[in-house]
């Protein structure tokens, strides 16, 4: 059985193992604030072209997500974001746990717009009772979404105009922010980010490393007391150098960009594989999730042989599937299924 | 250098990176559905003496804290605690961002009585305006305690007797539970804590593993749906067989009670060594944290060698030290400490 | 200037002020424990025809539903509703600053079905990764709507049927209870209320009192240490006697019947002659709240003299207008709008 | 029976209800933007010497509590306090449901010093793991306090200088302060808690009001959206006229002045009384609630004829009682317990 159901299935690139088993023995103070983790954050400052942001290293996403809109909101406040944002359907309430809601825009690729997102703020803005309303105080988006889209550049620069317009924070969730920097059709660097977000995070969990996110804080008035939140939250690792070490080795040579590319470059095979035999996409295949549409008949026989994700119905003969390509595939693997196909 | 002043300065017993290193290419299913996970889990049932009880993997200590309290009160509810519990003073309001109090107790080594519990519960339970004070929810205690004090089973009992005569379940925070157990003084089991406790967990991440807890539910009334509030409070780990990993080698044979039981032998080496001198203590050296007074010359003279915490202020001429044993303390590093006194 | 922009825009029916005044000298106990409230209860348990059912009075509509809803739910549970719900869009977040998201349905007219519900807790129940969703813990629905249409005996019926299939209670916000039991097409009962809801409220704010909204739990798990919750939520008034003063003058004969009856005779009045002049209606009108659809310059005509809401627009020539008839509204008032139509 | 066991026994002084008579057909926009509510902000403003200061006008003393506190601290904050306050003790938990510690200072009289609350503040800044503790956000002090003391001016002036050094907001629960103001040992006033305070509130409740509570905000940095924080925590009346209309008439002329005056002429005539027969006082005896010791024969022989509260037992033979005398209190019932005496 060969899996292309998440980009989470296995463990971490080699190097990751080797310097944990190398750095075991050393002894460091607690809960991020030893040399790794120092090394860490000028490695990612060096790939945001950038020394004036902050970085904190988290363990996962949905605490990455809660941890950082919690801290960005005032308690009357919501968070827009496209209503198949990973915050909005997959992660039990965590944000409204924090006591915010969320302000979900309907969207069919997964993206929301400058546009989109404006009129939200206005119509809560000019409201003639808006205190009875949420007031927007944060937007959320996913680089690539949750559905394997892409933001453009330009996509990017409008929404931060918006952000910046109304003083609403851009917060960016890169839990697959490699596979999306490295797309064939993506134009966004990690400087981009930098330049039309507020805060952002660089996912290391789908991208290499056991566990780990490391979130960016570019505004300076989201910087202060951020480890009190990460504390609060229950996100401060008491061994924090694990998380400095994992993306120490990550971000001193280009690693993450490698394994990233490697992938997106298997991805793309794949695309071309299941375009040239006619499958159409339900979702435009931009990075390391592709969505399929397959009869069901065939998805019955590659079943046989390959595990992926029933994630819809088309009508009674098709489905969308979800194929997911992660650092850890294998081209054989990646050329079995086309040959599958 | 050598180091004193935490039991989480260094990595893991090697095993573990060992197992870390064997499974990494292993594809499992995330979020702790894995093999490891589940045999993780019997491992620790038969560790407890007891296959009725559900394990639950979590990254860290005041995750665990915050998850257990917050799934099992009430919203006007609060958890009983001895004033020096973590969960009131050292993990930032984690409990109360969930939306409930602690309730503390005066305590001068740590512990609370079953005597000072169900005064608190009394109190509240017949007071003529008793709906405009926070209900007793749950008991929490350490085990060993922040101090490095440990319960003794008859002190157990009776705090469980008084959690069932009132309904207000037990909790016990077992981050160092495995010092405990292996101490010389202690006469708890790891099944006395399911005979009489409604949940505790057991500490990774001080005692021998990268990060990690297990929670033991004993009380079938917190059993139901408590992987949602695992996911909701950002702790469900999509590579969760990282800690089904971690578990599985603590507990297959008996490695975790083995480094606990060095530790402690460590310990009480040293705590005789301290008393030989003819240093008091300010806690009753029972765990692997010992709380020795030194003079500030002491003290002075130790820290060129020797790393520790000032743990609080006794006289002009004095102050409590705090020193940690951990599972990776070497003989030669307590022996240096024990010639230095 | 005649005013039908709400129905919170005048006092009170001159019974309770006489009430008021008759009982201002009395000493009583606080916070709901005096004979008047006591009193009310049994005249709003006679008008469900229950005595079993538990009687609290809170002091306004957010109140009562942030306080029923974090009652009833687990941390890791939602509220479903019509996307239209009070709840969801004008209670700033109310119910997310307990924790709880709000699961919406697109509701044409603001109303949500027996089906749509059962779909939305089928979805997450049996979803392989349910426990990464918010768990529908509680059904909320409003009788009459917040566009003015009512659920029909049937449709009530249909609803708990799937509250009780599934143990997801269904709750009724009643703001204008009244309205809604005394309009000429609905088939409903309060004792309706007992047997198909499991919690709902008699709404006073608009329906003659000054203030005060009388929540009826009928489900018996729910009733358990409820006033803990009003009183942590801030809605236990020290003289609550100013509730039950209310409720007793309004439940002692029918005068909360009356007065209703009185204002929907008044509101079919009007239905009738915007019918009869070729208005077209955008919500079907059944209650107090009326909404036609005007051209443009047939509102700007009428505002000369009358106050609404503009609630929409339909066209650049027509928009849809809020016309809402209350227990104070004179009849000369309606007189002078229908002449002017 | 002579009741002295609260001051919100009765009903309101007949003004407010001839008020509410007087204007209970006028037709007003609802949730506090009406012209009632405007006047009585001009007049409590004047009152206060200060038209800088925003004022709003809840309902009940925990929501505003609740509401101000969660309004002004950040997530990882909470609120020092006296362990006897309000929130600390007899709110529910309504403070920590908003997600928010409450940081207790020991206290014998219901007051904590400048130099109490730099040490808290102090203790938290300079640790070094200060992100483990939750940070001081908030200074709340009872004005009078719970066990009917006062702070002098100087101490006032005193606290508001360390909130002001370390940038901690001085808030002030003034639910009995019409009682405050007017006590004889008394030196602060209204305009005293705008130059020395960041936010405090004028009760109405237990002076002179059916209900309601005056918020002051002085800080324009908790000015900001306040009207979001009332409407979320279910503090903004429909009909907020009701409190516009009771404040208003408090404050038109002194009415709130003059009759707190009267009521504190009487509890002075009341001590003067116990003390001229003997009686210690548990705690001084500076406002409206009086705490004499009596002997247990004594309080029995007084329980035949007069009303009040147990509060505490000092030993065998002799306990701690409450007295309260309000706004509604007669001249005729303290003659007959001085005489009872």
């Amino acid at each position: 059985m060969i899996r292309f159901e998440s980009d989470y299935s296995e463990g971490c690139i080699p190097e990751i193992l080797e310097a944990l088993n190398r750095t075991n023995n050393e002894q460091t103070p607690g809960y991020g604030m030893d040399k790794h983790c120092a090394k860490a954050r000028k490695f990612i400052q060096k790939a945001c072209k950038s020394d004036k942001v902050d970085v904190h290293f988290l363990v996962g996403g949905t605490q990455a997500n809660a941890t950082v809109i919690a801290a960005g909101l005032r308690p009357y406040q919501g968070v827009i974001c496209a209503d198949s944002g990973h915050i909005n359907v997959h992660e039990t309430g965590a944000v409204e746990a924090t006591g915010h809601k969320c302000l979900p825009i309907p969207s069919k690729d997964g993206k929301i717009s400058a546009k989109e997102v404006e009129e939200v703020i206005k119509a809560q803005k000019y409201d003639a009772s808006k205190e009875h309303i949420v007031q927007p105080g944060m937007i959320y988006i996913s680089f690539p979404t949750e559905t394997g889209t892409l933001y453009s550049k330009k996509e990017l620069k409008d929404l931060y105009q918006v952000a910046k317009r109304y003083q609403v924070p851009l917060f960016v969730d890169g839990a697959r922010m490699g596979y999306g920097l490295m797309a064939k059709e993506n134009d966004c660097t990690l400087n981009d980010f930098v330049k039309y977000s507020d805060v952002f995070y660089i996912g290391g969990t789908k991208v290499g490393a056991l566990f780990g996110e490391a979130v960016v804080i570019v505004n300076p008035q989201l910087k202060k007391d951020f480890r009190y939140n990460i504390k609060q939250r229950g996100g401060m690792l008491a061994k924090g150098r694990l998380l400095g070490i994992q993306f120490e080795t990550l971000f001193e040579q280009d690693r993450y960009f490698e394994i990233s590319k490697k992938a997106m470059r298997q991805a793309e095979r794949l695309t071309a594989a299941f375009k040239k035999k006619g499958y159409d996409f339900y979702y435009k295949p931009q990075s390391n999730q592709l969505f399929p549409i397959l009869s069901n008949k065939k998805a019955e026989a590659l079943r046989k042989n390959f595990t992926f994700l029933d994630f819809g119905v088309i009508d009674k003969n098709h489905k969308v599937a979800r194929f997911v390509i992660s650092f850890m595939t294998s081209d054989e693997n990646v050329d079995a299924l086309i040959k599958a196909l």
